[in-house]
């Protein structure tokens, strides 16, 4: 797409540090990284969330996550793999992309998860609404 | 596995507001959900981390979890995919799950992320250290 940054980069039209590169997929690191080698995995189609990836592409996409996962392994103590959907996700760039961040002890990196309550009602609602959407 | 609280789940000697369940793979809401809706994919097969996950569950577990973000992108303003792996990493239940977490604005979640410095040649190496491993 005109103007998304990661079409860019899959085109090589701007400069990324990439470590893995197909057909479909590639990989590079996180510009603004918060951890190092902390990595983002692209299909190389242009697609904004992961709700619109076809299926061909949601495959050799989680494949290629997989994959960096499977390198990061190896020389991390474990690692997060973050997907944001909308702005009120945190997705900046909106071009559909998994984070792959290793992680350390200490390293000050943390999900903020408040815990609010639910009715019983609400839950059961929800629940619904999910399975009826499914 | 004995003692592994999802995969009771799966085979249904614990309870769970289960919302997907296939062959393969089960979706429930989070016992301590962050969002209204908050709801964890697993493959009904016990593997710790991503990493570990065989190509037919890692293929329908991520099928399964683009089915919950199709259903959850229908009544939220966005939402976050999430995959923790080893404690570090706030992995709490040792079998693979994605968390799909409804957002809306204003809701308190975040992703707290400090952004630390890496020398040029840190990074060169990290991009080598990962491309070895892919």
């Amino acid at each position: 797409m005109v103007d998304c940054v990661f079409c860019k980069i899959a085109k090589k039209e701007i400069p990324a540090h990439i470590v893995f590169d197909d057909k479909k997929t590639m990989a590079f690191l996180d510009a603004k990284p918060t951890s190092l080698g902390h990595t983002l995995v692209i299909p190389k189609t242009h697609a904004e969330t992961l709700d619109k990836l076809n299926e061909e592409d949601l495959k050799s996409l989680t494949v290629a996550a997989q994959k960096i996962s499977k390198a990061i392994s190896k020389f991390s103590e474990g690692y997060n793999v973050i997907q944001n959907n909308k702005e009120v996700a945190g997705q900046i760039v909106h071009h559909v992309h998994f984070h792959i961040v290793p992680r350390k002890k200490g390293d000050g990196i943390y999900w903020n998860r408040p815990y609010p309550e639910f009715s019983e009602k609400q839950v059961k609602e929800i629940v619904e609404k999910i399975k009826k959407n499914v």
